[in-house]
């Protein structure tokens, strides 16, 4: 796979997985899948187990989807609308046992994202993660309140063809590179 | 196993993964194992492609273990001086392109976490990270600069025994419950 290189025998999740837009808006996913999602989600870890993370979560044609898509940015719609499903990331910004500010809830929340990806994956489906979308206009639709971070919109789906997305999308669609190796490293690992 | 109960087949190192404190304090973490732990992380997504995590990593035994060991808190080091491993997961919180503040910066992180969590539990390796630590001292010891954030510390290493622990950690020594899944679902899924 281009700009993807393996010294280890990693996950083949982890392999396999990269951030496509060209999707099928021809397909469905599952409810079940779907729920699947939420699941491999769940069991993530989090500081006092505190579990910040939710959903919003809309299959293609429902008014959920359609509020998502709404808040897309244009350059994100124009790929994202093909989608199966749409999601939004949130994570609540205080623990519950004290109402104290939780520093770690977005930590949280990207490992929670971190499993549902690699179990869509699993799952034959692709995601792309999205950062460009109008997260008052997400709070404003969904009735967000305040202390609950909108954190990511994700778009959720199966691959479909590459020769469908616009000459500039069409240029895009490769996996990204990633720095070396050894630059995971804060320091060097001592011998 | 204890609190842990699965509607949805998820990946099977999502649903044997928990955070346990019983770390055998005889065996060692082969660098190549670290090495996969850190290739794992590598290839999470992130904002831009940022990539804005960092991890510092000390074997037992290292100058770099003892470095996070003393920065560990005391219910923390009770059991987790045990570890094969020490980490700290780093967070860069600026954009490399244009200096701008990311606001992905500690949730891509989390995503890089629950990776190399995974892969973790894939190699027959237990982690367990912690927020209980004296971010200050990482900073100071490892001179980690202004602008990158010290996120959370990290035991990894084999599960032990369980009666090894004191009599307090023993009673806790077992899967954390989850939410249950429908609370997943920031709103409920439509038909």
């Amino acid at each position: 796979m281009e700009n993807r290189s393996f010294t280890y025998d990693v996950l083949k999740e982890i392999q396999n997985r990269w951030s496509p837009r060209a999707f099928d808006a021809q397909k469905e996913v599952s409810r079940e899948d779907l729920m699947a999602l939420m699941e491999a989600a769940r069991y993530a870890p989090s500081c006092m187990n505190e579990q910040p993370w939710s959903y919003i979560v809309g299959q293609r044609g429902s008014t959920v989807f359609a509020g998502i898509e709404a808040a897309l940015s244009d350059s994100n719609v124009e790929w994202a609308a093909n989608a199966s499903a749409l999601m939004v990331i949130l994570s609540k910004e205080q623990f519950s046992h004290n109402d104290r500010s939780n520093r770690w809830h977005l930590f949280d929340a990207g490992t929670s994202w971190g499993y549902l990806s690699l179990e869509a994956q699993k799952r034959g489906l692709i995601t792309h993660a999205m950062g460009g979308f109008a997260a008052d206009q997400i709070r404003t639709t969904f009735a967000v309140p305040n202390g609950v971070a909108v954190i990511a919109a994700v778009a959720i789906g199966y691959y479909g063809r590459r020769e469908d997305l616009s000459e500039a999308m069409a240029a895009r669609e490769k996996p990204s590179p990633r720095k070396p190796l050894d630059e995971m490293l804060f320091i060097p690992l001592e011998d």
